[in-house]
Order: C-alpha cells, then structure tokens, then sequence
C-alpha cells in the first residue's frame, strides 16, 4: 500500500483556475459570457480573446513570475486580464483604483511591475504614480483601455502608452498555447491589502490556493450553472472574493459596470435578471430602501459584520443574503453563515441576529478555530469568550511578498492568525466582535465596536454608524459614534442626546457611547470599509473628554 | 516572488473528505443524516456514531494504511463505515455483495483485511470465501451487521463474529480524536474493477483524489445543499460514484434500500421527496416503464452508454437525466454530458442523442482527449475518428495495489489510458464507441456494438440488447445481438429476421447483426452491466456462422 503514497503522472498536474475558461468555451460557447452597456460577449469570444490577449503579452518579454498590474474598474478588460495575463504564467496585480498616486507608485515600486493596463479615465492618476517613482526605479510599460462603454475624462498627454488593449487582442494569436503552472504553488496573484491597516501588505496566492477558494465558494453560495452574475463587488477586491474564475466555471454571463448607485443596479436587475451579486454591508444598505423585487437576487456580503437591521431591511425585498467572511489572505470568503432550514421559522429579527454570525468553515477549509493569541488554546464555545480567529487550508496565501517576516507573524503553529476577535457559539457558529485594533478599552473591559454599531443602525434616522474609542483620562478610552442620517427621513434629526438616550436601554453602561458626531458621509475605503483609522484620528484632534462617571 | 513558492503551515494540511462529516455535525446537526426503514439519524447522531466506531475500531490494532473490508448491502452501515474506518487510518475496501466466494477469497488475500464488517445475510458467503483462503493465510477479524431492518436469512454458525456492529458503536469513545492524513497521498480507499475484466484490480485513491472527485461532482451535478439522495446505487460502486462523501457535505439526507424494484423507487420517491439519486442505465430502463412524477428526481446515470430510446422515455415521465462517465480508477465521474439551455429547443430524440454522449471534463480535472492509442496523437474532432480516451487530473487514482506492471500499462505519458474507444464531436463532447475489448472488427471494419445497441432499443418490444462479435470464418467476426423484450409487449414476439430488418433501414449493412438471441434475462455484473464476457462465450459455443455475404 505505501508504494502507492505519492503523485504520479496522471494525477499530478497542478491545479489551476486558468482550465476553466477553456472548458467554459466548449460547454456554454454560445452563451453570453460579458455584458457591459451595449456591447456581449460569448464565452467562445472571451476564450479566444484572453488567448490572443496572452500571446500579444509574452511577446512583450513577460517572464513567469513577473508582475503584471490593472489599473482599471469592473469593465470587461478586467475580466479578460484575469486570464490572459496569468496565461503567460505572470501573477496579476489588480490595483484599487480608489488609492491615492503615492500609495500606487510604492505598490509599483515594491511589486516591479513590468507591465500595467491602465483604464482612460485614470491616465492623470498613474502618470502621478510614476512621476513619484524614485529616478533609479525602472518604469513599467503602459497599455491603454480605451474602452468600449461610454467615454468620459481625457487621456493624460504626460504619459507614454505603448499599445492599447484592443490593438493588442486584435494583434494576438487564438493559436497560442497557455503556459500551466509548473506545481500547484507557482503564484498567481497579488493583491494588496485594502486601508483599514496603515502598510498595505502583498499578498501572493497559487494556483493551486486560488482553484481551491473558486472551486470552494461556488459550492458554498450553492452557485447553479449559468448564474447572472451583477459587479457590484470590485474585481480588484481579492479577485472579485475569487468569482472571478468561479464565474467561468459556471459559465455566467457577467455583467459589467463601471460605477453604480441604487437606480443603477434595480435598473440592471430588471433588464438582466440578475441572480447574485456581492458587496460589502455598505451596498446592503444602499439597496436597503429600494423597491420589493420580482425575482429572488442572491446576495453575499462580507467584509464587515453587517448590522442586523440593513440585513431585514434588505431580505424584505427579496433580496437572499448570504454572509461570509473572509481576507485578503484567504483569497475569499472561507467561514460563512451557512443557513439551517429550522432557523426560517424564527422572527424577522433573530433571523437577522443569526444572520450577523460569521458561521462556520466552508467545505474546502480544513478547519477555523477561535484561540487565546498568546497560549493558542481554543476559547470556551460559550458566544461570550473573545479570542483570535485562526484559520487552516488550501484556500490561504502563499505569503506576503518581500515580506517574511510579516508572513512569519501570522503563519505559525499551522495556522493563519487573522487578527480579529470573535467568540465561538456553543452551536459552533463563530461571531467576530472586532478587528483587534479596532476594540475600544474601557476602564479595562474590552467592548466591541461592532456590538455598538448594531445597536445604531436599529435607530430609525440612521444611515450608518460607525464606533471608535476616544482617548479617555480617566477610562482610557470611552465610545465615540460617528453617524450619518438617512436623507429622506422626513422629522427632525435626532440630537446627540436622544441617540444615547437610544442606546442606554439596549447596551450596558460602558458601552453606550459617550460622544456622539453626526457626518454627511462617513470616510471609506475603496472596497467600502468605513476607514476606522481616520475616525481615530478625528477622536485624537477632538481631545481628551470631560472626565466622565457612568 | 520566487521565494514564496512552496506550501506554508497554514495552507498545506492535506486534503480530505472526512471533514466534511465533522462540517455536516455543525450545519446540519438536527437534520436527518440517514434513513432506512423506520429508523432515522440526524447528522448529529451520524459523526457521533462514525467517532465512537472509529474509536472501537483502532482498539483492533488496526494500524495506518491496513485495509478495513465491508461486505453489505446500502444500509446505514455501510455508509457510517466509509468515514469511521478512514477516520481511523486504515483503507476502506467495500466488496460487490454480488461477487461469489472464490473471487472474495481472491480478494481478502489480495488485500490482507486485517477486519471485515459482514452484513447478516451475508454470512454463508462470507465463510465460503474464508474456507477457500490457503492455510498459510491469516484470516480477517470478522464483525456481525445485525441490521436493524427487517431481517431475512439465518446466520452462518460456521464463522466467528469478534463483535457485532451496535456494540461496537456503543462501546466507543465519541471524544475520539480522528486521525488525520499526513499527506495528500495517503491512500483512502480500495475498490476492485468489476467483472467485465477477467482480472480484477485493486484501485487504490488517495485523500486528496477522493476529496477532489467528491467537490467536482457536487459541482458538475450542480447538487444544492440538502438534498434528498435514494441510494439506488451500489456504494461499493466507486464509493457510490464518490457520493457517499459527497452528500456529507451537503447535509443530505440519504435514504438507504437493502434491495429495491421499480415500484420500491417510485414508493420512496413519493414518501420521502427524493431529489436525486444515480444508476446504471439499467436502472433507468427499470423505471421507464413507470409512472409521471409529481416533482422532478435528479437522476444521474453512467457505467455504460444509455440507449437514446431508454433516455428519453425516462426523461418524459419528469426524470431530470445527467450523464456521466468514469471508471473506479477516476473515483467517480470525471467526464459529463454538461446540457447547454439551446438544446431544450430540439425535438426529443435529438435531445436524447445529445445526452447519450459522454460530453465534458468535469470542472475538478485538468484534460480529458481522444487519442491514436500508439503515437498519442489527438484524433480529428470529426465525431468519426475512433481513439483512446485518455484523462488527466486530480480525480485519478494512486495506481494498482501491488501490481506496479498494470498500473505502468495505464498511466503513461502524463495521462491515464482508459481502454475505452471513443470519438471525439466538432463540438468538444466525446463520445464513447466501445470498450476496446467489445470493439466488434467485422472484414476489417471497426464496429461500435454500443451503435448497434442503441438501434435495437428504439424497436418497441426491446427491453435490453447487447451486441458482441460471433466468429466467422469469412468476415473474423459478424455482429451477433442478444435480447430480452418486454414482459407486457402485449402483440406476438418478433422473430429474429423482424429485428434484422429492423435495423436494416438504420445501419450499415456489415453493422446490421447476422444472429439474433433472445433471452429472458441478460447476464448482468453487480452494478447492471451486461457482461459481454459471458455472451461472447455464448457465441463461441455456437460455433462459426454459416459463411455470408452482405
């Protein structure tokens, strides 16, 4: 029996998610693969034009590993660059186009990108980029997308393109042979991590790590064939939480946007008939007072723990919402709330409190666990207990690049270390309570952030909300809210006073907040994160409180 | 980029369904795991009893890698033994109930079962093959399945029982700590080639194979979480074509059948709401003279071509027909008639035809190809152009225990080679033409017995039909079919020379059968395959045909 422990030839070959396109254009040929505005195409069409795509970029010198960059939003080169680009065997560099010039030039600098496919109207933002390169760095090649949706913006006249991206398609050969991974651990894809932490890290998977979460999160969210798949997610956010190549094994017609608001995404359900869709909590709430659907949309958030209120809120219009979890590192979202059939027959409200629950691993994960981060022993499953949520699987990160030690902080004792804090329930469904640095410590007690948030969003004027502690003499830190109201809410706005005055009979004392500032907008990042770090701030230029007894 | 290429502490614990079980006790803890008769599990029950039997089973000195043997029908047993007997280490093998003693012996001895779990009726069958093992040979540890169903048959007196199933469940420790591969190769399962070979062989897969054929068939079968599988299939067919771990991790609940007819299925389709179940297509002719459902049964067949008559007669009474194709050497099924929605347009016979190819790779495999079996070159894609199937990917098995001469012979060259003859659509779907070995060479001609099968099965008094070559001393061999027709075909028996003109307007004349044989049953093996084997034995004994002409 122990000769046979080990590969062999046949069933060896690395796994990637690279052979789903191919098979994609043989099984769903005809169907529609893309749409964007006026313009569709087929799978057969897409297959072939990520091949002509790959062929056009070796030409260009890329060797296997080399960084190849997309600066571009959900337009269909997007997509396209997801394939053609690790086709050559370079691992893909999908960069939030939300950052600012200088936190793009260190990410070029740092991942010596060799090539970028910059979409038109953000010319001004990478010629900015790469005039704050230092002078010794080398400068990546620039092709241009032009585009083939409605135009808008001018190109900037500073910077030299050496192509575009549809003469390059054009130019290419449907002939070309796409190179496989040589072992399930060749990279594949960077992404950096998004603002809520101040250095964004790279974080590099395989194809082998990438297959697993495609292949694990289609069978999660219980994705059927053929699905009708809406970009309300960024793809430059953790490759579209890995649906990027999970829409091509399920041979999806995708559909394109290049930005969205409410209208425009009811708009799209109706004339698409959309059937999933993801987003952060904060397009849950955008939906959340929209118009009751004609057919059931499939949505999964993750991100943020989503407020139990904007969840009922947006299941009473038809929207089926799933929740996961997961990080950049995981490549997507590897916990989730899988559903129990028993738990429909709850009230709206503790359906949405279960809802709110991370869940529990998908099936692909080996295991998640909740441990103390010091002796690593797992906490007592009593939903109370806070530990640090670790992980183990296929699905996590080769490592962050040029970074070991980074990567040796939190892969150790052969788990990943996430840095957030969650409680286990006794029903085996685990809780996050915060990310550790965004738990507020008061007179000693440590108090969720997210707890209290809950707890606003039930307010009726509430639009969104957000917790961070607020330098204290006498407690340390004391609860600072910072809430923005609902537009069309049609009485007076609510006082500081009255939203504590809210909060006192559903939370404990020292967890009601003690400063309460109301915002237009409350500051985010680009994957729609409310940026916690820049509330810090403001607390910090507020000052200490008025010593305060509860 | 370079240095991050190799697998991490986090991201590299080997791949295994066995944690789907351990998911399945969290998830679906109150849902109905098995039931069977009047008895019913809940997942709950179904990990607690699997640990607490697993437990009893390494008290055995059952050491890693050993091989643990199941000789019983689809009762809960059986399905609970494929996770406690993995869970402890040791190697599953699941025997044909349908095989008789001398082949078992050959099998035990093969094998070196340190233990053999023994269905009650069983026995008499089981004490055979033990008094038929050379004396030189240690005998397996023998455990009594009492069953819990209605019981039939008496027990041998001749064979010792160290323990019976239930005592051991309740004697185990439910804290038992389940032991984990070391790697994704160790070996999982052991499941003998069925009788269409003289020879059979002991497949042996690994953890991550057998992880990886189960999530690839959850997705091509597009399985939703919780459904409701009727065990019509052998589980000691392929592990139940990888299903048995597969509905794991969906949460399914799996109806268990010691025996079954048509009228037993379409009972327990309407008792308990059946959603899927698979077959041969000889379960699928069992059905095809039944009853219109009330709500669509996902059924999924394999193991042989199904004739395109018997394909859409089941489709018409609301049977959701998938076909598939694999071997015990895939695991599972690795190659699938994937339906595009266009060809629901089509009138049903061409429908019928569609699905009776084989198709597709699934998602989970790296290559499927139709090759010359001598140079390896791929055949033209003309749908006429006979070759070898060959298959690449993670599904595929170790090798042969201890027969690295057979496994050499089949794994070459990167690929499996499956001795299955087959032609390859302009459309990317495969077709299988024969095995190699039923390939009928009629005056030089290759001949698809399969083709001349699927044209008797559209004469209307036809039940079963199989073709194999008759010597002859002119032509080498003619094409000789034999038939068993319909218990209510209510007009008189067509003659021999009927069904030749039958197909005479429908076939080549050399493909046209020169000797009819009518049958009352078909020699069939455990799993509904006709064995050709026997027929072609049959045609010997008659001796050469008179010498013809076309």
């Amino acid at each position: 029996m122990d000769a046979l422990k080990k590969p062999n030839g046949a069933n060896s070959s690395p796994l990637t998610p690279l052979g789903f396109i191919e098979r994609a254009a043989i099984v769903y040929a005809d169907s529609p693969s893309i749409i964007y505005n006026e313009l569709t195409y087929t799978w057969a069409d897409t297959f072939r034009r990520c091949l002509k795509l790959a062929s056009s970029i070796s030409l260009l010198s890329i060797k296997k590993s080399d960084v190849v960059s997309v600066l571009a939003p959900n337009i269909p080169a997007t997509y396209e660059l997801h394939f053609a680009i690790t086709m050559t065997g370079a691992v893909i560099n999908t960069i939030n186009t939300r950052l600012d010039a200088r936190t793009i030039s260190v990410i070029l600098k740092h991942n010596e990108s060799k090539l970028v496919f910059v979409d038109h109207q953000l010319t001004h933002l990478i010629q900015e980029a790469l005039s704050l390169l230092p002078d010794l760095c080398s400068h990546p090649h620039l092709v241009l997308i032009e585009d083939n949706g409605p135009a808008s913006g001018s190109v900037s006249k500073l910077v030299k393109f050496i192509n575009t991206y549809e003469a390059m398609v054009e130019a290419g050969d449907p002939g070309f042979k796409w190179v496989r991974p040589e072992s399930d651990w060749d990279p594949m894809t960077l992404n950096y991590t998004s603002g809520t932490t101040s250095a964004p890290k790279g974080v590099v998977h395989s194809h082998r790590g990438t297959f697993m979460v495609a292949v694990d999160s289609l069978l999660e969210w219980g994705v059927p064939k053929q699905p009708v798949c809406l970009w309300t997610l960024p793809m430059f956010h953790a490759n579209g939480w890995s649906y990027v190549w999970g829409m091509a094994a399920v041979g999806a017609t995708n559909i394109c946007l290049r930005k969205f608001d409410a209208a425009i995404i009811y708009s799209a359900i109706r004339t698409h008939h959309v059937t999933h869709m993801c987003g952060a909590p904060v397009v849950l709430n955008m939906l959340s007072n929209g118009e009751v659907l004609s057919h059931p949309v499939h949505i999964m958030t993750a991100g943020a723990p989503p407020p139990p209120a904007v969840l009922s809120r947006t299941e009473s219009l038809g929207f089926d919402v799933t929740h996961g979890y997961g990080l950049t590192e995981t490549g997507g979202l590897v916990v989730a709330c899988s559903w129990k059939k028993e738990w429909n027959r709850l009230p709206v409200t503790e359906r949405a409190r279960l809802k709110a629950r991370q869940g529990v691993r998908t099936i692909g994960m080996t295991a998640v666990d909740i441990v103390d981060p010091e002796s690593g022993v797992s906490v007592t499953r009593d939903g109370l207990t806070q530990g640090e949520i670790v992980l183990r699987g296929a699905c996590l990160m080769l490592g962050y690049l040029k970074d070991p030690e980074s990567t040796a902080k939190c892969v150790k004792n052969g788990w990943f270390y996430t840095g957030d804090v969650g409680v286990m329930h006794a029903d085996g469904y685990l809780e996050i309570k915060d990310r550790s640095k965004d738990v507020i410590i008061s007179g000693g007690e440590n108090l969720s952030s997210v707890e209290v948030e809950s707890v606003l969003y039930l307010h009726p004027a509430v639009n969104e909300a957000a917790v961070v502690g607020r330098p204290d003499e006498f407690w340390g830190e004391t609860p600072c809210a910072f809430v923005s109201l609902k537009e069309d809410w049609g009485k007076p706005a609510p006082t500081a006073e009255e939203i504590m005055l809210f909060c006192k009979g559903k939370l404990p004392g020292y967890m009601v907040p003690k400063t309460v500032v109301f915002m237009e907008d409350l500051p985010k990042t680009s994957t729609g994160k409310i940026q916690k770090f820049a509330l810090r701030e403001y607390t910090k230029k507020m000052g200490f409180a008025i010593k305060s007894r509860i």
